[in-house]
């Protein structure tokens, strides 16, 4: 099966990418390395506004986390232009907008390490970091940023 | 124009860069990559306490931010010796100093990502991530790290 | 003396590496450099837990950052098969654990900054970014991620 294949047996459209209203890029590209900026959890094309351990569930935070690498999925394609070119998963960083008791950035971090190793196999396995951000840009609960390694 | 004649246009002086007082170095270089280590706010050549959504406006976060890029400049400066031969800057990460009510990190960021782009173009064109730390070092308002490529 | 003479002589014994519960991975290698995933502090076994400014001191935060190395040390070897042939520490984040009063995460990540230096020598200076977590995974004290450059 194809990337594409197993993203659409996966039932996941890729989303358009909105380019980002400030001076700045989606993702640069370095030698084999994509850097993908920081994506937010959106609902309904709106920032999915909320903090983990006040107002948002860890079961929640899951479903956010993804939507979010769905959305990298998606200028990932932009960048590469074919998924299959997709080398390698490299690194993933997880901003979980978190109340200062909320403890379980790892779990809602799986919601995007998951959709990563299902879409891409062995190649989705990533090293991470996953920690409590104090706020994220409107107020979004989860915010993930992306390193990834194209084929020569 | 070169880059200095672009940076002397802007009315910016670039500062002497202090070395750390630990046992780190302001910058790494690996391959064409350089990994530029988190640089603080400052004023008057002292930390720039403060916390966005407590008692530093958004408008003085922009300030701190545009701040902080000129001296991450001066150490891409010592870096490669001629600011000419940066090929991209590739990422920016922000780390805004944030009340747990303070959303506005993205426009805090673009105090440093307009400064990139008026002074390296299309090349100054980088990836980013945003979001609230809970604290930064000395109590500083704004901590920025950046990664660049060098031309071979 | 090898680098296992030096950990050697720090009195480090190398733990084992305790592989990840959830779909990533502890390094992925991408060219000649390997990306470490998060590594928390632990105290025997089990998460350090606690926070910077309410209830872990900076001396113990200290000593959590160079534990934390500790296992970084350990799952760079693993990465790599033999810790002589790694050319240069590029670069460590640390996100300290911190209430919103504090402000020595630069202090707490001396310890495991040291070690670096203690175990590496030159090579073992880096870049390095510090700021404040609003929390940790299993509310732990310190953490930190790595990227390291190996020999071709």
């Amino acid at each position: 099966m194809s990337i594409y294949e197993k993203i659409a047996a996966l039932g996941i459209v890729l989303p358009e990418v909105t380019p980002p209203v400030a001076v700045f890029v989606p993702f640069v590209r370095s030698g084999n390395l994509i850097f993908v900026s920081g994506h937010i959890a959106k609902e309904n094309g709106k920032p999915w506004v909320g903090q983990l351990g006040l107002n948002v569930t860890t079961e929640q935070g899951i479903k956010a986390s993804r939507g979010v690498a769905i959305d990298l999925l998606a200028t990932l394609n932009l960048a590469v232009g074919d998924l299959n070119k997709i080398k390698r998963i490299v690194k993933l960083m997880f901003l979980v907008n978190s109340a200062p008791t909320f403890t379980e950035q790892h779990l809602v971090a799986n919601g995007a390490s998951e959709l990563m190793v299902q879409v891409f196999g062995e190649n989705g396995m990533h090293a991470r970091s996953a920690f409590g951000a104090a706020q994220v840009p409107f107020g979004s609960c989860v915010e993930i940023d992306l390193i990834a390694e194209v084929e020569e």
